[in-house]
């Protein structure tokens, strides 16, 4: 990996002599082990992947470099024997992902450790995405076009949300998707109030709108998108809306650039939609990052002063969701680049593009 | 939820006001809410969902009883105010699902809170299954079972580990599983001797067998079997290893009845394969216990003393894994009966069962 030599940079900063890394994913970011269920232990000198008889072999392969230590009676029982044998001393642990019992049984197991809890050192390596990340993330977004673009005379009146979902889901697999990056989201109607509705036996007909939030996953990298169908007659209410929040996203991609804050990214959406006197319907933030987690850095949002960097890529994804009514979100992917940004996703949008006659 | 009222005599027991759930699976099981990114908090009189925007409607429609509590800031904020507000001295946590962070800010937060770590309180009930989550487990494994024999004919020269796994995905859903109950595993040849393979591009060929691992989800409830096909012309090798595993499981089901200990059952097949000359090649545990979580107790591995109960399911599964040759698992779910046991998935495993010409 290369930001294993950065991340270490860490150690001597803290004085610690190793670092406990709990987190899956960042396991995989750190070392390419792809299995679950297994801990990794960063040293000035050689790293150690604790792990169990389902996944020696494939780790070996999956990083021939990292020590692999299969556990014996339990994890935590093989990591304090390594933390012993090494004599380290201080240990930084991840304070999200370590939880109060295996933080508790290395205390009691391993005399006068002293445990640091640090906050998301990995994950602020992993926003800032290499060449190499973003073509696969590039190719998970050609995926996730490509697979929609191909199941668009499959949605049609009769057809459910759960038909939509599954058929996006294999096509995107056949098109080369690991898997999708999370459960397809498909809401017919009113179910699209709901920002997470989950796909149901609800029947499309005419006049109603299809919401589609989608992905895929190609090596280990995702893709997060969101359209709307229209199914011929539309109602007044339903292009108002739509304009607003496609003009509320148009004016906030406008303004990612390198130096930026994240929170003004956010701010420029949401006061459009205020503007417009909806408002109170945008409840969630404007976007998230993404790369091997759906969900990650940097966040978008009212509160987030973090500022953006070169390399980041996120989701820019207002919406208005109206209780009994519906709901219309928007989501594109952006790369911020040296002077700007640069829309990664393509497909069209525009009210006149998503109709199904 | 059922036990809902013998969950919460845990309070009295340890004379705490406030529970505060973390596992997602655990808020599911108690309230029925089928969101993320959330946190119960059961008291002895009203039990709180401390959400965000995105599920704020489908909460209350998950669970018309429970109070909502949109986050403000954040859900830990909120969940502080309202131990403080119900004035809450004493609060079970469980130690397995909450992490450091989580648990430094509370008790920074919160003036004198005495936080009890708890294990597993949720998950031992959780063991004995109800009629209703027995219903859905059969149906999950009814799902699983057809959309395995509807893929026989897709079992063929030339196909690749992928394309096996991605049709049965597709067949899985479209028969009505919400999905796969964890990533499907097809292993074609030596690719088996990883028992956690991923399905990739290596093409089936004569003489090859084809090991697949799959289970399908149905309202939240799991199946998980393993089955191999063998393609024509089969080594002697493969038949002896085989019919041990197959052996193996069968001894080991005829043991299973309530009152007798999990190891025991792990025992007997882990002896007769160490008999046969194959111990080294076992390594992981006999079985798992499957219910809204794919592995949950009771483990079936050589540590646990636990006794069971009528009401457990759990996976049977024997293997034998050997680098660079390939490997043999053989996986069926069965319940604990008041008498014995039901093996509750029934596709066919005999050698002249399993050969496709």
């Amino acid at each position: 990996m290369d930001n294993l030599g950065e991340i270490k940079k860490n150690l001597e900063r803290e004085g610690a002599e190793g670092f406990l890394v709990t987190n899956e994913i960042n396991i995989r970011y750190i070392s390419g082990f792809t299995g679950s269920d297994s801990v990794l232990l960063l040293t000035p000198g050689n790293d150690y992947l604790f792990t169990d008889f389902r996944y020696v072999e494939q780790a070996q392969q999956d990083n021939p470099k990292i020590k692999i230590v299969e556990k014996k009676t339990s994890l935590l029982n093989s990591i304090c024997e390594k933390i012993k044998k090494l004599k380290i001393k201080k240990l930084l642990v991840e304070s999200f992902y370590i939880s109060i019992d295996q933080f508790n049984e290395i205390k009691q197991k391993v005399n006068n450790i002293h445990m640091i809890a640090t906050k998301g050192i990995i994950e602020n390596y992993r926003k800032q995405k290499t060449k190499d990340e973003l073509k696969k993330i590039q190719k998970a977004i050609e995926i996730a076009e490509k697979a929609y673009a191909s199941i668009q005379n499959k949605i049609k009146y009769g057809v459910t949300e759960k038909d939509i979902a599954d058929i996006l889901e294999y096509e995107l697999r056949i098109l080369g998707a690991e898997k999708s990056s999370f459960d397809i989201i498909c809401a017919v109607g009113k179910h699209a109030s709901k920002p997470h509705a989950h796909p149901a036996t609800t029947r499309v007909q005419r006049g109603d709108t299809v919401l589609i939030d989608w992905g895929s996953r190609f090596q280990y990298y995702n893709s997060d998108l969101t359209r709307l169908k229209t199914m011929d007659k539309i109602s007044s209410k339903f292009r108002k809306i739509y304009q607003i929040v496609l003009d509320a996203q148009s004016l906030a991609i406008d303004c990612i650039r390198p130096g930026i804050k994240a929170k003004k990214i956010d701010a420029v959406a949401r006061n459009y939609i205020k503007k417009k006197g909806f408002g109170e319907f945008f409840g969630h933030g404007l976007g998230h990052g993404i790369g091997q987690e759906v969900h990650e850095g940097p966040y978008i949002n009212k509160k987030n002063n973090e500022i953006l960097k070169e390399g980041m890529v996120f989701t820019v994804e207002p919406g208005i969701y109206i209780p009994e009514w519906g709901g219309v979100r928007i989501e594109d992917l952006v790369l911020v680049t040296q002077t700007g940004c640069e829309v990664l996703s393509k497909l069209p949008k525009k009210l006149s593009d998503i109709n199904i006659n």
